[in-house]
């Protein structure tokens, strides 16, 4: 079996889009007809993979949708990574974050025991928090730095030395981990905070969670998300979970999945067709 | 039933001291003839509790030690919570933190189905990830601020405004939550910040963790855990649960735990009354 890695560049090459599918799933927002409990969480997150995974890169999924059932969302969610297709990448979105001893317990939980590829880890312990799961070889890592919610910039933007605190984290990180097993979650919603960040480090890979339907979010997030040392990843949640309420929700998920994957294609073109031209046309 | 920060109180003036048991349980640091697994941890993070109780005002249970263990150990962790006396606080050392609507999935795990009075919080995406949590009634937060760990420093002492970031995000907790219900986490490794910060917001109730047995930190840890809106807590782990690996751990815990107690309790009135001598002196 190839290391997550290599999965990762293989999958990204065949489909040629970065789609991830982001894996939410809130008991309120369940189709019609699904038990409002674990058990419909537990067939929602398995159908929404099943019906859309050709489409994908990864799986995110965000553990706090299973942990709030206690130990019966946990053996859910074990279930659910264990049906996750292996040519795709399984990232736990868990942005756990604490000292050595303990984030060696949750390396062993959550590459350990759930066996993950990949995990979100908060950066405001410093290393500590991360090197106990960098001992897990080719797993991946991707560290906060710029999030995609309403008050992320509270403490993100705040200015150290001139520049904001989520630029630190990402060139602190770039500068210690070079070997793309260490990448940076950067929202979409921040559409020029991505677009820095990109160009102030071209190194790690990026996963870009906030993507709704609209367009230019999506290009913006698809055109920024590589690195040069690994392909990034672009979470979509919300947009396929929310596709259909209907009897119909696996296939509306597949159609949006199928969608998203088009239009990620064609900013991926039309990207490489730009840069193309500017080097012909003697540019930069 | 009174509220957990009533509890706090009570439980706190009956005491005279702040001592809170911390549970972190590894399996390789079980007491010998322990099964090195989930039914180990569960067996010894009870028998720490039943033996020291008595002397402390609450229980930090690091859940990442029972997560290592997937679903097995969310079920012992939710048992050894239901075994915790309701005059204790009981405190889950989760270190989440997340956008809002995940947040409010964390709140339900960890304040719904775990109905733990207390949790820690990361502050990296600001007041959303801490809302959620505030919306259940009575319920106690603590916010990371200075860690105890040997990273922490990293982004925790980065220049803000001329400001070690700790210190903005103290400020901002003290100045935007001012019931008591928020707190902050300072770790007594780093005694210089924690009495600048105690001196710098003194409202907010401060969880200490990190206390060896040297009696230095525990001391200086003691003395400014208090804040003016609630009581703190000081937090130990190892110190209890390496008392003894032999098969007298329970009693070695509780001689252990009794004598931090007292050296707690001297280094109150110690406190107290050099307060009281600086009053009648006309110092400050």
């Amino acid at each position: 079996m190839s290391s997550p890695l290599e999965r990762l560049r293989a999958r990204r090459e065949a489909l040629g889009a970065p789609l991830c599918l982001g894996i939410d799933p809130h008991p309120d927002q369940l189709p019609e007809g699904l038990p409002r409990s674990i058990v419909g969480i537990e067939v929602f997150a398995r159908g929404i993979i099943e019906a859309a995974a050709e489409h994908a890169v990864a799986v995110k999924i965000n553990v706090a949708f299973f942990e709030a059932f206690g130990a019966d969302g946990w053996a859910a969610l074990e279930r659910v990574r264990r049906g996750i297709p292996g040519e795709m990448l399984c990232i736990l979105d868990a942005k756990r974050g604490d000292i050595g001893s303990t984030a060696e317990r949750y390396a062993t939980g959550l590459f350990g025991h759930l066996n993950a590829d990949a995990v979100t880890l908060s950066p405001y312990l410093g290393e500590d928090a991360v090197t106990p799961f960098l001992e897990y070889p080719d797993r991946l890592v991707y560290l906060l730095a710029r999030t995609s919610n309403p008050s992320a910039a509270r403490l993100q933007e705040l200015p150290v030395d001139g520049q904001p605190l989520h630029l630190r984290v990402a060139r602190w990180a770039a500068s210690t981990w070079r070997d793309g097993r260490v990448g940076l979650v950067v929202g979409a919603t921040a559409p020029q905070e991505l677009a820095q960040l990109r160009r102030a480090v071209p190194g790690p890979p990026f996963l870009v969670p906030g993507v709704g339907t609209q367009g230019g979010d999506l290009v913006t997030s698809v055109r920024a998300c590589d690195g040069s040392w690994a392909p990034g990843v672009v979470s979509v949640s919300r947009g396929l979970a929310g596709a259909s309420r209907g009897p119909d929700w696996q296939r509306a998920a597949a159609d949006v999945a199928g969608e998203l994957r088009s239009r990620m294609l064609e900013a991926v073109l039309h990207s490489q067709a730009s840069a193309a031209e500017r080097i012909h046309s003697g540019g930069s």
